[in-house]
């Protein structure tokens, strides 16, 4: 079976693939025919496919995200790759293939990494913000097991937000020690609560986010973030007023840096100063190190990443 | 007596004024003598004083926030007017003056405004939005009768905040009668929570603010506003993913229109596109109002306004 | 008859349509065959169209501004709706169609429209504001009676400038009532002048801009309004250098507040400063209003809108 | 006698001087005593000065914009040179001493530079172009032989604005040669009026400017100059839809390429394009000259350029 | 034979022209077929082309950048001119056409153009400062006698950056004899090395670039250039810390005059401020003129200009 | 003796400290008397201080950089603590205090600074790049031990470069084990070269930068490096043109990410995007505790650090 990532112009292929995109449209032609616009998929990569002359019992067999058996052939369209579809089946049992193959998920396992960050949660010290950080843990503790952590900019996969939050973990206790004026407690907290509301805010099916929510796009997770907290402490009994309460949200609300960012506040507190730049070192290397992967080793170049100032990534030869 | 704004240099004049600011400093003479830096003020403006020659007497008798007659004599310093205080005394109650003669106030009286502002609460219909307007006014309603809306933008003056509340309240029900697509619910509700948390963001005494407390710095306004919306919601029993919430948040968050302006997200429903409107027209608005009346009538131009591009007022002569 | 707005993905309908836009093109097939790529509006909306195997006669009978009957069947390409003609004729007396009932225009008829503005102009009690105001008017007379406000920005129909200007003019009144220390000849001129150069600038037909004009390119409807001032001075003998030519000329060069925006020169004027707020208030909510109007109602979203920082506008559930 | 430019901290002098700005003000000793803060200058720069113990006489003899002979001590004050008048008399014909010694003007003299302006505007050879240049030249040709080209950017000086658009009608002659696509008369004319309005933007006396106009905030010498061509074609009986109309109009309008630099239109010309490049090819270079023939020849760097990205520029060694 | 720039929509014809670009495709029909995807230029400009049905013998026969005899049909496709070519044959000796006649390129040789550039170089009278420049020159001699100035923004075609620096080169002489103060083997050298890197930073074929070189992008033509300085200064025994080196770093490093434009320092020397000035007002007109020139003539507008501001240029009709 | 930053208002003292800054300066009475403006400091912090009637004596006395012994009183001047000076003397050899116990110094001594910098620089195992940052770093070995990493912003102490490159270090070599695709070679020539032109960038004594050299400012650190690496490789016989010199120029001239922030290209390897990173992290948490380490420890806001978009970082009270 082909990796989708390792398809050139011309291939001939057979394989099993996921339909992460389906849609039914019509040829310009007189009368117009049915024909399947899709996106066909697999861990390694994703293109966009056609699939022609399609039958009335096409339309009952296949549907997005359906597994699916595909004979196709590789073709330039517009200067990008196009799989031509000649034959195409859904998957059996027998074929023992399973939905999670197929799609891109962060390298540790969902179980691992929510295993890691409560276990951060277990080791904060101080109680109220042990209370808060558990509460808001717990508000999504479904969907943190397996969402992406944005729509394209990065760890834009299964589990990509649990793998995002873990590697910050690593680093924060690592920058926790070079640094001992840093508050420890506050540093997890900030991390694990960062980007918490991000499964409220997207609306996201096996690590791909199809939109985001209304309340993502009227509120916006950072301060839905803000609100959990005062939802937390108030549950909680915890104060509002108090320090910690306000340490918490300030490091939510001021984890983008800048206005133009999304945070309404910039950060003043050693905390949360350390928050921004640990998010933006691991966001960054995580879009270089995916493009990297994703992109064919004879390759020079990745494709272009929006969140690198639009560059693209050079490939050292040796 | 002589008002504030009416002094010109080399006057020579005997008053009763306000003590807002007092420092007690020391000249570089050998040996070092006591004087007072002092801001006189009254409800028409304010001048910088100097008190030279300060006894120890003095240091134990003059407090900022006093009220005093001076005698004294206008000089220039540095192109600006300065007042040379040559005699001073605290007044007494057989002078019959009391403190707010002499701050700058809105024109209307404070209970009026408050008043104002509760009957447009109570006319809200929708019974979840009134509770949480409700709720979140009960909290400062102490502070909202006195407050200034700003440090030094626009209405900061005592009770500038009711006064910009009230006024847009009156602007925005004929903007519902004009465009009757809008929910006047939502936006006499937008109108007053847009603020409401102001008065826990800066500290302010007699509609002067001193400086912006810890909190207005690490969360601010807006974002406090949002989350006392949360705390009511929870406390009055309403569902936090009830969309009257979200709007309500939606509201106070997007109301200063752009990230760079402090709004974590843009607006994105009728009202809120309305209340950042007649927020707009309405403190602009004053701004011009506040600097033709504080000008000296004969001058043509107003000082330069930092909320309007920094650009100065021009009175035309007719 | 089905209105625009109201068709889905496959329907089949029949009805009077207008033809907006109509061109000939070929297909890329051998022998190449001829096309009508067109646009199908109605007074609710407009999709895009094509007609296949046009003949020669087709290609006499139809043209862009044309009322047709069509009937048709709708398709989805590129994942936006498109309609495939499959019988068109041209309407006749018999339909009893006109025109004006198939674009978008103010709700309001142009001749009330321009009979408010006039009857406002009427009540301009100073001399020589009035006489430039006048003179301006006369100008275009013709073309503001039925000339859109903008391409695409806003109030983009038939009547639309008339239309703004009229509901601004509302707003005026009321902001000059709030504000007595507004001079209300100077904000109803202003209101009126502000945008008058726009049926120069633009080419217009219908309610619909084709283009701007090579004068609307190379200098703007700021500046010909400008220069139209001076003009109208000259010819009515009014003092060039008198302030209320200055006043006007203000008025209309800072009335899109900042350089970036298109105003050479910034708001430095109380009557300059609420023209830019009223413009803002009303240009804005219309465009949420036409927005919200011009998409199903079943449907949550607007589609994004330039003038609201690229916004769509959500239609809350009550 | 001393050039100001020459003046080192500590040095003692003698010699005529321009009192280019005079104030009486107060010391805050008691009692306090008169003294006068002045800047003094000559044709080689200027200086901050003060003069203490001031008499009655004193302040009835000494005013701005006076000549006198003045004995000084140089100090440091702030980081800055300041001097330290120790005696002070008005200058008497004897001492042979006339104002336009003391100030900065252009390297040519105002008559050859008028002379030069006008025998280009002769050689127009497009009769409208012709007539609207001359009127507008006529109109502020008196100023127009000694008014500087700014407050403070480039050309500050008198005769600076005459100087400037000589300069560059050299300039422009070769780019016309050198690209005989553009057209000259266009190119002549631009560059005559495209700071035209300057001298009634600005108010100025011997080349300093002391203020803008109120006609020059309200409006600017961009959108006056247009209002000129406008008033120069109506009175000429040009026609003002005319393209020799637009295209001076444009030229004007477009010169200072972008908006948020005050044009509200860019160039869309070819002469337009060329304008502003001449335009900013002439002044950075003036600014460079200027700054380094006023700083003193050891110094390698001159002060900081606002109009240069605010850098100062390095005098290389050799 | 017909120039590609005065075809029209529906014309036939008959004549050579160059393959400038040329790819493989299929269509969507089954069984797919083969077509080429073609840009077709001639010296006057250049058109999109289909050819379909190729056949096995036309693959090997038809490749990018080679001459061809076409005969063709213009259509519009998507508001845009294309050519539908029905017959096509590659050249022959016989039909006495050349690759250099179709492509676009400088008005003066390559030939004249280095030998007007070295002869430059030749006049430069400091030592160092010669050397330096030979040095460079002589690294690139090869290249700049046909390399283009740019991708697309300017100067973009055969021997056009030779061009760019020879037009430049002419002006900076006449820039030195208005302002003597500048230092000309300085403005000389300036001009010379400023693009000097350009041809290393691009790839291209006849004064087509097909792409930015690795260096090219992780470098950048403005440190190339300053790393060239260096080494040159090494080779030839220079002071690496002479002024001399400096001086044409900075040069160099500044004559894009902004951090967003790509220099890393700012013009800090009289040259560097009229380099970057001298640059911008050539390469800003040529952009025009080549606009101009590739526009058909009875248009009034240019296509929209990526570095004039996105904006189109207007002929006017005199 | 009393440590600066423990001082307050009105506090007596006696102590050591340096005398960073001393000018002589003038009062304005009559007849003028001498006094130093002086800056005084200690590894704590420094404060403002003025030593009145300087004696001629005290002018050969004391002089910038010098050890004294202080009695002196302090006061508050315009809201800032200002020390009077009441005695001073020079220190001897029996007062047993050295120069480098009164300067701010980074945490670990220089020599274990460079130590471990250049122990680094030997684990590098590419033999090309350990050539080439050897033969940087001995370029300025000596300066590398003392120099601080900029004038302000971070790290602007004794060694301060040093000790943010030892950091980077300890943190690179985390995240190269934490993100196995990065060359830790590149990482470790990165980090060592960023900054290695600061010194010859900037003149500093004791840690203390007094400006920037000529070179600094006309090719700037960044440019310095990269022409650096090109005469590096030359001296060593490396390939220009080769992967490892291009990988390391990029590097450097990459590094501060953004043309506005002084980068020519951004980042484009994924060394470099990290290398950008692990700077930021290090300068900016760098700063937060260097203003907390100087700020009293009652005051609960640090001072506003440019740096850190302008903001004061305040200090959580648990």
């Amino acid at each position: 079976m082909t990796a989708i990532k390792s398809l050139s112009s011309q291939d001939e292929f057979v394989g099993y693939y996921l339909l992460k995109e389906l849609e039914v449209k019509q040829t310009n032609s007189t009368p117009a025919k049915d024909y399947f616009d899709i996106v066909l998929c697999d861990s390694s990569g994703q293109l966009p496919a056609k699939y022609w002359d399609v039958s009335p019992t096409d339309k009952e067999t296949f549907f997005p995200m359906g597994l699916v058996k595909v004979q196709g052939l590789v073709q330039t369209y517009r200067e990008k790759l196009q799989i031509k579809i000649t034959r195409m089946r859904k998957t059996t049992p027998e074929d023992g293939v399973v939905l999670t193959d197929f799609i891109r998920s962060a390298p540790i396992s969902p179980a691992d990494l929510l295993a890691a960050i409560k276990q951060t949660v277990e080791s904060i010290t101080d109680r109220d913000i042990h209370k808060i950080v558990s509460y808001c843990v717990k508000k999504v503790e479904d969907k943190l097991s397996h969402y992406p952590a944005a729509k394209t900019y990065h760890h834009a996969y299964f589990a990509g937000l649990a793998y995002h939050i873990a590697r910050m973990l690593e680093l924060g206790e690592f920058v926790c020690k070079q640094r001992p004026f840093l508050n420890p407690d506050l540093i997890k907290a900030g991390i694990v609560l960062h980007d918490i509301a991000k499964p409220e805010e997207m609306i996201a099916q096996m690590g791909i986010v199809s939109d985001y929510s209304v309340q993502g796009k009227l509120i916006g997770h950072i301060s839905m973030a803000s609100n959990w907290i005062t939802e937390a402490a108030l549950v909680e009994g915890i104060d509002l007023q108090s320090e910690r309460v306000l340490a918490l949200q300030h490091l939510v609300l001021s984890h983008h840096n800048l206005g133009e960012w999304g945070s309404p506040v910039q950060p003043q507190t050693a905390e949360a100063v350390a928050l921004h730049h640990i998010d933006a070192l691991d966001a960054k290397l995580q879009m270089v190190e995916d493009a990297l992967q994703t992109t064919p080793e004879h390759e020079e170049w990745t494709p272009m990443i929006r969140g690198l100032e639009n560059k693209a990534i050079y490939r050292m030869k040796w």
